[in-house]
């Protein structure tokens, strides 16, 4: 840690809808923000622009400037709206304008970084690499599957899980942006987030799993909520540590910061007739990783999923940042 | 003329490139500025959007929004932007925002508004009507064509000039602020633009012919620079007149405002070739249609086409409604 007596320095690392909950939380807490976004998502909107155009898949950047946003609401609604009817049904508002500003500004980079002062968001969000790059994923009953989009489709068909995954073309740059925001970091957050398509992408990068590896940040691995069927049925928390370390080769961080609110029982019913169920927290096998486990209740089940509070979340990200720091921190404030 | 003291309201009627290159010099001028904008396209990128989402077409109002805008760059360059692949290939961003904050608004106007407000504009861009119209036209050759992207096409294959135009539905009803920005105004604009195709529409809505015959505003129409091939072929200046006194009914306004530049050689030949030439003024004729022929140069050919000045045309706008307001006019400002 750099013990600055300023809000500290946040990267967070990650992708979907569980990176952009956490930026929500966070952002109330600290300016100083960089969010690194996977670059791999082949499906949807994105897929269909990354096809069709060549431009980077701007779907999981787009989300973590939505959460990140703090423009006037008409923008705001303009930003996250989704076409209902013709040729774009299902497409974003967000994706065309990042699409856009991708073919006027020359590069995915430059677009991100105007779109983000026209949206006036707090921090910033980086691609982890600018590279064009696809995902690919081996499952425990042999099959290999290449594009994200075909590894979510098949590790629902069947029984079925991925046990490792790599990045075509192997290990493409870090974008340097990213590399030097890690460098910098107070606190480097891993996840939540789906551990194979969204986390693990992010390490197989060249330079990032190095930079967290070298960093004296503190470094907090967010374990999810629940498992998730086709990538982690039936993980522990340690099984999640170990898929992490195992894929970027080096032990990435000192804490699993767990949820402790058991999920309401009719809640749990409906996610384990999908196959996933509250992560198991197994400490003593964390220990032998060199991890301890943080346990917190952040759960939120307003929406009738399980899902991290994300002001909780936040909380207990700065309560163990001040901690564990060396020295005294100004400026913290805790959200009540 | 109701002689206020302040910037005069200015409101400018027609459509197309004409209508908003105008308002890039008035906008300069004064603040209190409404564009009235035809509704009747359906080609291009309004064509399918009008198609697909059911919504009115956005091209003409969007036109006139970018002169009017005053946001920063990047949502400037982002609302002019226009894609060149993939299904989107040859469609606007502007058109495309209006589209998505259509659907989020529940009414076109609306829509508009809304994204006033975020471009920033000077003034404001009202559709004529909300009603979804199409525009019919009767040629010289006997021939009748439905819709204004066909019309263009026809015009444009043999020997055949529009004679009159029709919205189909009928006599539309006006947007009522519309009908509002025209009683209360204190200068009211027909063109520069497409006389049959982008200014006449205009006047077939219900109660727009009506508000500005029955107006004591300065009331001027802005004969375009050129005549054009298959609308306007060989018309004079008080052809022009008569064609839109001839569709509204009424006698509806008191100046010809006309450049007085002629257009270089070179550029002449150009234009002649695709049936177009310098209008011809024949002020006599204008007198007995009790409309005064007011000549300036205003003319720029700086890029290659013979297009009035903004900056001059909005000067000599000024110019006149100063010469022929009966009180003293303050705050008012004329660009060197």
């Amino acid at each position: 840690m750099n013990g600055k007596l300023t809000e500290p320095s946040v990267v967070a690392i990650g992708g979907g809808t569980g990176l952009s909950s956490m930026l929500r939380g966070l952002k109330l807490l600290t300016g100083e923000l960089t969010a690194i976004v996977t670059m791999a998502d082949d499906g949807g909107g994105s897929g269909r622009l990354r096809d069709e155009l060549g431009m980077p898949p701007p779907g999981d950047i787009r989300n973590c400037m939505q959460a990140l946003a703090n423009t006037e609401p008409t923008m705001e609604q303009l930003w996250g709206y989704r076409f209902t009817e013709g040729v774009l049904k299902g497409q974003s508002m967000g994706n065309l304008l990042l699409a856009a500003l991708n073919d006027i500004s020359g590069s995915f980079y430059e677009a991100v970084r105007r779109m983000s002062e026209v949206l006036a968001i707090t921090g910033r969000v980086l691609p982890v690499t600018t590279e064009d790059v696809r995902l690919m994923a081996c499952f425990d009953d042999g099959t290999e599957v290449f594009g994200e989009s075909k590894i979510m489709e098949h590790k629902k068909q069947g029984d079925r899980r991925i046990t490792r995954v790599s990045l075509i073309p192997e290990k493409p740059p870090a974008l340097r942006e990213s590399i030097e925001a890690i460098e910098n970091a107070d606190i480097i957050l891993l996840g939540p987030g789906s551990l194979y398509t969204s986390i693990i992408p992010n390490l197989l990068t060249d330079g990032i799993a190095e930079a967290i590896g070298h960093s004296d940040a503190l470094r907090v691995y967010v374990l999810n909520v629940t498992t998730e069927s086709g990538e982690t049925e039936n993980y522990t928390a340690a099984d999640h540590v170990k898929a992490l370390f195992a894929h970027s080769g080096t032990r990435l961080f000192d804490y699993c910061l767990i949820n402790s609110s058991p999920i309401p029982e009719e809640i749990a019913k409906r996610y384990k007739a999908q196959g996933a169920n509250q992560t198991v927290v197994d400490s003593e096998e964390l220990n032998k990783l060199g991890v301890s486990a943080r346990l917190c209740p952040m759960l939120d089940c307003s929406q009738g999923f399980a899902r991290h509070d994300p002001k909780l979340l936040a909380n207990e990200i700065m309560r163990l940042y001040i901690e564990k720091s060396h020295t005294r921190i100004y400026n913290m404030q805790v959200l009540s």
